[in-house]
């Protein structure tokens, strides 16, 4: 069995976030997972880093504040980490930002020559606003991905990791009558995005993007 | 006079970043400008967005919480803005990510045919640990510059915008004896930051990497 931990980040419980998330959730407990549902702003995370929890490039075995020490337990205890929030100013919000600023710390999350983390899968899934051909023109979406896959994910030598966002999330242009039926839209892509991510059960990723055969 | 508002992000009052922003204060005060230094850690800047500081894109003019029209007065009274903070993550800290979130909403910073803030200068001065090199090895120089530039800034109308990042400003692998002398190179580099953004009494912003005369 594996265990996901399930990251959400939204300050409204009714909102198409948690909505995505709890998607996640079913399906990653269908396929026999145990999951782990960290919401960050329900569990009141303060993503403020503070000099109890700033790294100390002298002392990889730091002591940091009892609260990051107990969310780096549950980052071990996860074989596959999905996080599920709100693309804000073509980034994750705050509190996620402040999630990784804290948690995944010196001497935890980087700065071993064997990563601890390395075993891990990790899936960041943003609900965007725009469309996608937005984040294409502008490059603002290949910028984002770099952030969070390279300078996060694989930063701390997790091993398998990808970026997806679900596009177009926003429906204030979209009249009253036809919203019903773009957030079912929004979350088939959600589950295709899940199925590819696949570990949510069948154990590996399938980059989207790649060509198959060719 | 000129009026600048001083944005600073770091949990200590002792850090690189404090001292450069306190290098910013002196200049702009010795160019005869008005200087409303905003210490987002002193001040106890929550950055979790709440649904009181959603946007209603119903609503232009939807009142947000006391807080967030604060800060709006502050932006609105200036006529640069410089943020100075330490790049962790590759992006600014949480703290930053939740004032704009939080503070640039919908209805002041964008959402009007006329944008408020387009009369304004920007700059955003990053303290960054790894060397330029990586930055532009890897793409995450690139990636930050255009959140923050094209992402913000601009996305907002503001007129003229910059990010500028000042790199290996972590000093652990330096020995303790070359450090002050690493430290006087950092500020040097500040100092030309804010000479070439001007505001701070000259007046405009002179893009550092545009070639002159060719």
């Amino acid at each position: 069995m594996s265990r996901t931990l399930l990251v959400v980040a939204h300050p409204r419980g009714d909102s198409l976030t948690a909505q995505v998330a709890e998607r996640a959730r079913r399906r990653a407990e269908a396929a026999g997972n145990s999951v782990d549902l960290m919401d960050l702003y329900a569990e009141g995370f303060d993503p403020r880093l503070t000099p109890q929890d700033e790294p100390d490039w002298q002392d990889r075995e730091k002591r940091y504040s009892p609260e990051v020490h107990a969310h780096m337990r549950r980052i071990e205890e996860a074989d596959e980490l999905v996080v599920v929030f709100p693309v804000w100013w073509f980034a994750p919000p705050a509190v996620v930002k402040g999630w990784i600023e804290r948690v995944w710390n010196y001497g935890f999350a980087y700065g071993r020559s064997k990563p601890r983390l390395a075993g891990k899968r990790m899936l960041w899934l943003g609900l965007a606003g725009h469309a996608a051909e937005y984040y294409e023109s502008t490059g603002l979406g290949k910028a984002l991905e770099l952030q969070l896959r390279v300078g996060v994910s694989e930063f701390c030598g997790v091993g398998e990791s990808a970026v997806r966002l679900l596009y177009g999330t926003e429906f204030s242009g979209i009249p009253e009558t036809l919203r019903e039926a773009r957030a079912r839209e929004v979350f088939a892509a959600a589950e295709e995005v899940l199925a590819s991510f696949g570990g949510v059960g069948e154990g590996r990723v399938v980059p989207a993007a790649v060509p198959v055969g060719a």
